[in-house]
């Protein structure tokens, strides 16, 4: 017998219908005798209805009464879920955040896990009961409701599964796994069975958006076996887990790709020490987040540097940019919004030569033009025109063959 | 400066539009150099809401999880309450039942308060904070979330005012205070300044639905001035307090009355002690709550035996009293549903004769018959029939000058 972790989103969970549906899967997988702990979020549509009236009270809602608000959205969730369990004949107690005690610290709205007090949980899961707990939501040391942002009952699920030292966490969600890249881009897309923590990290911050990053982070620290199922399927998901060495692994298991970026350049910039800081760090005062970096050594002792930021971000760094250039004294400052990044992301690459080789073969030879690479250990990615972006895709994963299965 | 305590109640947090007039209101009183603490409602609407959901998913939802559910009403209002007085430039903090901690029994759905934390709450007055707290709900010892029944957002607020040693419990609601009688049944009727908190339990009992009767029980006990007013008009009220022997009191404060009682009779019974329990036994049994009751000595050492019972529960209560008649071979058994109960009360009628003659005589002038009688310390009822009920009413409330003020 193991203990499982679950967690149902909000589309799961979006109807009296829904809800029904997901009792039934947690039943059926309590009478194959695991101990069930299961997260859920608030019904699709009602953090939005509850931000919509704090909309029309307050011209900025935030803060703590904004975490007291979003909270009743999982509170109903759970009180449903369990009515429905009881009905059903299958004994189950719901908790919220603060009852549980998963206490975070006191960031409102955006608030970290600090600590899940597992206690009652063990208690009730001896008695035989499904344990029910709000996704999302927490409180901190004198008794505040938190919220960990959007998207944290990924987060509260994985928590949970680490303080419980669970067998699995499994997350239910409206696709069935993970795949090679968007199905929606490239037709042939595959899901994969299995695919490591560092991969899928890669994989999710570069807009694959399966699992919220930090879940996945969560999950690595404290290897966490992570499921990614669909509520409204059958089949095994994909297993993310820690890299496996006796697996044979494929080199490449997914190309990611964001069109979420813009681009921007100051040339002929006076080449010294700590000149990258002085580029940076207005852009950073402003709370823009930067993603690719490169530096070019230029000639005459100038250097030419090149950054991404999110689209939004683009018209705000740009003003910053050209101000700081004049400072500098740099020559020009120029910019693209219309770029997109495609990424190859593998553990395999890391004993396998030539990876970069084949992207950049296959790209020319689409003549696709690359303004911008950037690597980790199991990360190619590339900057190149968004209007290639499709055909970008579909070039890589043919050239990987990641429509097929590894031997 | 007093502390107030202030009850708002779903139909006066209705809507974003009600909220910010209850907000506006909030503030103008807190300007006055009162501090406040505010008890909410659900938004109107809302706890159905939440039960038509627990309906679609549960053949009888109830207990622990109904509680965790209809308990997201009110922590809705808190926050929503609390976003727009920030908005308005007035702190404001808000609790749920948990977080103060308003203590009660385990008795879900039905929940008794039992002790009251006040240390947080005035924390945050001594910091110039308006406190928010959510009505109807309150936590057991083990942290499981409770709530009071239907309106006990009254029995909060009176509560929370006793623990507090407030100077007044002021509960806003759709009517501007206690009348003399209903005004649709007599458009003379007339709101009453001050009533005392005996007279106003013989109304609400009697059907004058103003305040849930909990609410003026604990208030009494714990001799918390309340104040009825209304949250969409201005005006005073009318303030339901302990008798104040200084005061010139009117003999009769108003006239309550009820059309939801059926009456049943077993005639003929054989006269022995005891008799009584073996007629009204069978009924307790069913759990169905008997009002009125009337012995009188018959003939031939038989007796008659009348009793009123609410009228959803008159055809059950027929059949067993069939059965009971048959076991005690009583004569007779009739019963009829088309009865109202009418009654004067008032702690005047304590040292003043005459009050039964001058209501039986103005009844008996209208030629209307009555069939039941019954007296307690402030308080006179009749039944009659229902047809002659608002002819009744109108009568009485002439025969006893309430359409004038005291002098």
């Amino acid at each position: 017998m193991s203990l499982i972790v679950q967690k149902y989103g909000g589309t799961s969970v979006g109807s009296a219908e829904r809800i029904r549906e997901v009792a039934k899967k947690i039943i059926d997988y309590r009478n194959q005798g695991h101990d069930l702990v299961v997260v859920v979020s608030a019904m699709s549509g009602e953090t939005n209805r509850l931000i919509d009236l704090a909309k029309q009270l307050s011209d900025n809602p935030r803060g703590r009464e904004l975490d007291v608000l979003l909270s009743t959205g999982e509170q109903v969730t759970i009180a449903l879920l369990s009515l429905t369990l009881a009905q059903m004949g299958m004994p189950a107690v719901s908790y919220t955040g603060s009852q549980v005690r998963i206490l975070t610290d006191n960031a409102h709205n955006k608030a970290r896990i600090m600590e899940i007090d597992d206690k009652n949980i063990r208690q009730d899961l001896n008695q035989g009961k499904v344990v029910v707990v709000a996704g999302f939501q927490g409180c901190d040391e004198n008794g505040n409701i938190t919220t960990l942002g959007r998207g944290g009952s990924d987060t509260t699920a994985v928590a949970l599964a680490a303080a419980l030292k669970a067998d699995e966490c499994q997350i239910y969600t409206d696709v069935d796994g993970v795949y090679t890249t968007d199905p929606r881009v490239v037709s042939e897309a595959r899901r994969l069975d299995s695919i490591t923590f560092e991969e899928m990290l890669e994989m999710a911050s570069l807009g694959a958006k399966v699992l919220q990053i930090r879940s996945v982070e969560f999950a690595s620290k404290y290897n966490v076996p992570l499921r990614v199922l669909s509520s409204f399927t059958e089949g095994g998901g994909t297993l993310i887990a820690a890299e496996d060495p006796s697996m044979e692994q494929a080199l490449i298991s997914g190309i990611a790709f964001n069109r979420d970026e813009a681009k921007l350049t100051i040339l002929g910039v006076p080449d010294h020490p700590g000149i990258a800081s002085q580029i940076l760090g207005p852009i950073a005062a402003e709370n823009i987040e930067v993603d690719m970096i490169i530096q070019n050594t230029g000639h005459d002792s100038t250097t030419d540097f090149t950054f991404t930021v999110h689209r939004n971000d683009y018209q705000a760094a740009l003003t910053i940019l050209q101000r700081t250039a004049e400072e500098l004294g740099a020559r020009e400052v120029n910019g693209n919004e219309k770029i997109a990044k495609i990424s190859v992301v593998g553990v395999g690459m890391r004993s396998h030569a030539g990876i970069a080789s084949t992207m950049f073969g296959s790209l020319a030879k689409e003549n696709i033009n690359i303004s911008m690479i950037s690597t980790s250990e199991i990360k190619i990615s590339v900057v190149i025109d968004e209007k290639y972006l499709e055909l970008g895709v579909r070039t890589l994963h043919k050239a990987f063959n990641l429509e097929q299965a590894p031997a």
